[in-house]
């Protein structure tokens, strides 16, 4: 990708990033807002939130969960089923299709996650099976508010599962909490595990990911004995139901939430499977979601310096950016081509600007690979690693080669871990 | 990925599909029906899609553009500028938001992309700009037909591109035919490029890809001196209109569409830049869209065999299909961990059923390799190639590898090809 294509800051006035500002992903050429809690992702952002919806699915398909796309206009009927239709309150945003057909916009996925199991789950030994997408759902929020924390319209990344038993639901339960947790830390955010409500979503018991940030809206408790709970299932307002220590509410925003459904939507929707014992039965469910576009306003709001976002390596939107010597660009066309035909993202500043602008591009995007060329020969940088000089332009993709395959080296490490527990024991 | 946590069709009779069925695609298990014109993505269908997606992705961005992601319930007043909040007609969904926001779900993205590029053009220096996305399009479709050709809710590929005169709109509408074809060769669809007319979408021309197909609703003659067109724009019905001779017109699929739109919208939403001359001017535009999941079911239609899909190699949904021995299946677990922790797709046949079973399934997903286990070794498959017997297992990913690489760097040679000519030059 060449810069002279992108949309892109105007760095030129040294631009300082206010972390509070409420424009501030707009500022950075992430977003472009068309209405209050309406936005749309800019180039930049994309890059990066593919990256985000990348790692993402591999964990998830590595827990031994198949991904859909759910239709996002919902027939009433099934929202009556469920009995959410009524319930769900203002914020289901309710449409007619050709003049008399009730159809809703999904805000989130149960409904059509059973309608479809109804046609494909006949027996036990059909479980567990789990569900995800990644796709955009809709909420009619009466106030949108810092910037994608609450909109009208956002990507979550939310996912189904359907069990024999409460015991085996549990599994995937604590399964799914490793998920999230691995996929939080490649996004460099820190998130607390907390029990939570289940509020609209129904079932037995929950958690939330919450990253504690004073832009946050819901508040927790963290005592230091370990147990920490949203605010609303504390039995006292203020006192540990642990172990009864005093405890002050932190603000947190919620990135992430699994649910313990038991059969609520399973028995309201009549999905019912042929038990071991020849009886049907409604299997046990379990749900979780990731409100992906609100990660990545966090990414952004914790990783932020004056200059740019010192994004988190595995979320960059560039892998390597190329500065070249603006008389001959010939060797970064090269490289360019090279590069993004292996898969590489890379930027080629193909601008003509001063090296201080190219500086500040480069300084904007926090690349893990920086490419200077310098005459006839290349200087490197590699994040975390010293410099090397004088490369010859053969030697540049080997060089770019050999650190970004130690990179994903130490990822297969870590993946091929994660999948020696497979999801469910089937594939002993 | 394991087959048990899948799902897949029940292959034990030993279907055959019927390639005019309106059931086809559901009966295949990739998509499922939610109401008329409203369907899911099931995991088969989806792991298809990605990779259909990731193809274009590809292309696209080799082309110069660069991907957006653009809001859904779009504004009324963006729809009012450009006067097509009435003129679109009944196919525009129409909302209110929080009671009394008018809104309308994206049909096409013409408004968004000039709302965005309003904000962030200034200067004829800025031009070309070409932005284009991937994703679910909605319209209220008076009779949607024919599984995934006619519906509510669709995925479209649409790119949006601004020009400095007519003269860069016209290279970049032959640049993106070029993208169009090679993106239809590895879906595996011979499709025809006609000439058309520009509806409800506005401008001076455009040109259609049409795939001939008897379940096609376009109708388009194509005349032997090589002159192709939509009928609607024949200036007399059975005549050519280069050479006269008299034609038939054939039934097709309307697959892409690219459009020269002049200033049509650039004018009417007053998106306007400094031009050389210091005087300020309107873009002239382009638009593209490709209907992604149309293009799903124009794939399998197109290469239906008695036992499955026999895929494009680039679209099949596994790369690998192991069959394990079934009474030791630890060696089948390391090696679907480790080619999934590569990034290759994999199917791991880990249930208890017969060898034909199996073959039924490997027949039915059509992968490029197929790995059978013998006893402690591996016999192995690959499309187009011999078979090789009795690999022992530390010799399986190795093998695999290479067959791999051979087909990527076949890819890598034409993207490298493509990438020689820049989008537009800028990069000299």
């Amino acid at each position: 990708m060449f810069a002279s294509h992108m949309i892109l800051p105007d760095l030129r006035n040294q631009s300082i990033f206010d972390r509070l500002s409420p424009t501030l992903l707009s500022d950075l050429g992430l977003i472009h807002k068309g209405a209050a809690g309406r936005f749309s992702l800019l180039p930049l952002g994309t890059l990066i939130f593919e990256r985000m919806k990348k790692i993402h699915r591999r964990n998830m398909l590595a827990a031994g969960a198949i991904e859909a796309t759910f239709l996002s206009l919902a027939p009433a009927d099934t929202w009556r089923e469920s009995g959410r239709w009524d319930s769900f309150g203002p914020a289901l945003i309710k449409t007619k299709l050709h003049g008399d057909q009730a159809a809703c916009l999904n805000p989130t996925h149960e409904e059509a996650a059973v309608t479809i199991m109804r046609d494909w789950l006949t027996s036990y030994r059909d479980l567990p099976k789990n569900l995800f997408c990644i796709q955009k759902v809709y909420r009619d929020e009466p106030r949108p508010k810092s910037q994608l924390l609450r909109t009208h319209e956002f990507v979550m990344a939310d996912s189904y599962s359907f069990h024999q038993d409460s015991s085996d639901a549990d599994t995937c339960y604590q399964k799914m909490q490793d998920v999230f947790s691995t996929t939080f830390a490649a996004y460099g955010l820190p998130c607390q595990i907390i029990h939570a409500d289940n509020g609209l979503i129904g079932g037995s018991r929950s958690v939330e990911f919450q990253l504690p940030h004073e832009l946050g809206e819901s508040r927790f408790v963290a005592c230091s004995c370990g147990y920490a709970a949203d605010v609303s299932v504390l039995r006292k307002e203020g006192i540990c139901n642990e172990c009864g220590e005093e405890i002050e509410a932190i603000k947190g925003i919620e990135l992430g939430h699994i649910f313990h459904l038991e059969t609520t939507y399973s028995a309201k929707m009549s999905l019912r499977v042929r038990g071991q014992n020849n009886k049907m039965q409604h299997p046990v469910m379990g749900c979780t979601g990731i409100g992906m576009t609100r990660s990545l306003q966090s990414i952004v709001m914790s990783h932020l310096k004056e200059s740019g976002v010192a994004w988190p390596k595995a979320v960059a939107p560039f892998d390597v950016v190329i500065q070249s010597d603006s008389n001959e660009k010939s060797q970064m066309i090269g490289i360019e081509a090279n590069l993004a035909a292996k898969g590489v993202s890379v930027l080629a500043d193909d601008r003509d600007v001063s090296k201080a602008a190219q500086n500040a591009l480069t300084d904007f995007t926090s690349p893990p690979i920086v490419l200077k060329q310098v005459g006839a020969h290349w200087d490197a940088v590699a994040k975390g690693n010293s410099v090397e000089t004088g490369i010859s332009a053969e030697a540049v993709l080997p060089y770019v080669d050999a650190i970004l395959l130690a990179g994903q080296k130490s990822q297969q490490k870590q993946t091929f871990a994660e999948r020696l527990e497979p999801f469910d024991g089937a594939a002993e």
